[in-house]
């Protein structure tokens, strides 16, 4: 069969479709990057930066989503030149983020499991609970678990496990936070940038742009995603205290877990799912069970790296065995998190689907 | 009212099942001391001479129970100067066992978590997986992970682990059967066996001990059950990863853990209600229901003192950090059984419950 080139004026509804989302996303873009450059660009200044931050990598996760599910319809070059370039700039911008909330889950952990607080979750920015109690001037920290006085060994051993993590997580944000400063000034992200305000205006539809071909691309997203999930081990995640996340807890390979990585490529393939369904609809169909299977694979996703931080905590030099104890627990408490995060995704993923697999 | 003085002749079915089954139990425990003298005293010796310990710990148990239960039936000076000596027994003798199960127990979890057994079972006695590779002399051991070459200081933190956790469970359990010999030999011990001999002849009736009672206190050992699990928290053991038995996983109190306690209570008087329906039926009357209970609220028990064992040995002075981390990991993968054995209590109750409660 000869290939096709249509006229782009005779794809109304995919072209539209298509270029009205991705403009509607380049617009959000730019928004955000100037309230974040009216914040001094420092994203945990004011909550409207850290806002601006993250909406800033919202849409450029959209775009670049977007530019892979329907590449076909999208001029070639520009969209594979496109990608990457979004991809570094979410993933720089994400980073920063990322040790913040990590170092919040351990801290909030470390509080459940010292039965220090019933109420186990601590403010993020709380300067009220500082450990000036504890002997360890290493152990002080505005949000590490205070030991009092009567308490023994094991919770002094919470406490510095506390203290140990927020110094090297507060140390890795602080680099990631320097390191996004430095991409945002970068010639680099002042490239993506225009890329973005150019598509803000005229999205580079390809001549192949039909208006039939935008469902069949997001059925195929769609499918790749109900691959891999029939590629997931969802018997034994829907079976309650399976132990199987915690099996290898104790191995010399504490790096990401090769039994995760299946479930962060289902957290991804979900995502451009998701992503492709806005494109269809025009917005987010907020379908709950996509939206509750998408979040108990972030909280597997936030407790495996979680699990992950507090193992290479543990291999810090000259730690006290009571830190290090506690860093066990805690590593051994995160695994299981990303055990029940999986079975909350295999209860999420089943409910709806019953009589349609 | 005038208080009853009714003729034991009276009273034939229920002075027949509570003397038949005391009778019964006093006769097994009297052959099981007969087989363990035999094996020379030494429950781990011979597999018989360990069966014929677990023998007489569980007529021991039975006795003592049924004692308990149906008191008013029998001559209660006799049976207040009997329960005390036959716990004092069985508690002798468990105790040995305890400590070799509890090694096994947490072995078999350490071998799991190091990734090192595709098959996490043990068997108890192997003599083959002799730790010869491991460069610390201390982690050598016939039952501990073994580390290889390639692995880093987490799996050798397993290995040291195992190899703490073996001599200090050995040592303990070396103790226990000790005192337990010496237990045997003793004018106290030789005072039970009497007692025993004179129960497998002739069962001291009360002068009460009439036809009606038995059912109505096997009914009040039944009672104290319901209501004792009633008062469980059923309903968050039911939820399944609710994370409730590591709070506090890291506070200073580790010895038992006071959440445990109204679990170990329902465990009793599980055993209660079981020992009272087989003195009503003559037999186990083997109801899927309590036995799986029962097996729950055993797994709840030792794993509870195996976390606990994990927890003391993280106390020792001097360990090194891998070797605390790992007890903090097993610690947790402890606590995490106890709260799977809640889930399965929860399961193996309602099930059969449903519509009767």
């Amino acid at each position: 069969m000869a290939k096709q080139h249509l006229d782009p004026a005779a794809s109304p509804v995919a072209g539209d479709a298509l270029a009205d989302y991705l403009q509607a996303q380049a617009t959000e873009f730019l928004r955000a990057l100037r309230v974040h450059r009216e914040g001094g660009g420092t994203s945990n200044g004011t909550p409207e930066s850290a806002d601006a931050a993250r909406a800033l990598r919202r849409s450029a996760r959209r775009i670049s989503s977007t530019l892979h599910t329907f590449r076909p319809l999208l001029d070639a070059d520009w969209s594979e030149g496109m990608r990457p370039e979004l991809a570094w700039l979410s993933g720089t911008l994400a980073r920063e983020h990322a040790y913040g909330a990590r170092l919040e889950r351990l801290l909030n952990a470390l509080n459940r499991l010292s039965g220090a607080a019933t109420t186990a979750v601590v403010p993020a920015q709380s300067k009220t609970l500082a450990g000036r109690a504890t002997a360890e001037p290493a152990a002080n920290g505005p949000r590490t678990p205070q030991p009092t006085a009567d308490r023994g060994t094991l919770t002094v051993g919470a406490a510095k496990a506390g203290a140990l993590l927020e110094r090297q997580l507060t140390l890795a944000r602080t680099r990631a936070h320097s390191a996004a400063l430095q991409a945002l000034g970068s010639s680099r992200f002042h490239a993506v940038a225009d890329s973005v305000a150019v598509l803000a205006s005229e999205v580079p539809l390809a001549p192949a742009a039909s208006a039939g071909k935008l469902p069949p691309l997001a059925a195929e997203a769609e499918g790749r995603l109900t691959d891999a999930v029939a590629a997931l081990p969802l018997l034994t995640a829907g079976h309650p205290y399976n132990a199987a996340a915690l099996v290898h807890g104790l191995s010399a390979d504490t790096a990401p877990q090769p039994q995760d990585a299946p479930w962060h490529q289902v957290r991804l393939l979900l995502r451009l799912h998701r992503y492709a369904l806005e494109v269809l609809h025009g917005h987010d169909p907020a379908d709950p069970r996509l939206r509750s299977a998408g979040q108990a694979l972030n909280r597997h996703r936030d407790a495996a790296e979680a699990a992950s931080a507090a193992a290479s905590a543990a291999r810090t030099p000259r730690i006290a065995p009571a830190t290090a104890y506690a860093l066990g627990v805690l590593h051994a408490d995160q695994r299981h998190e990303v055990e029940a995060a999986r079975f909350a995704f295999q209860r999420a993923w089943s409910r709806d689907s019953v009589g349609t697999g």
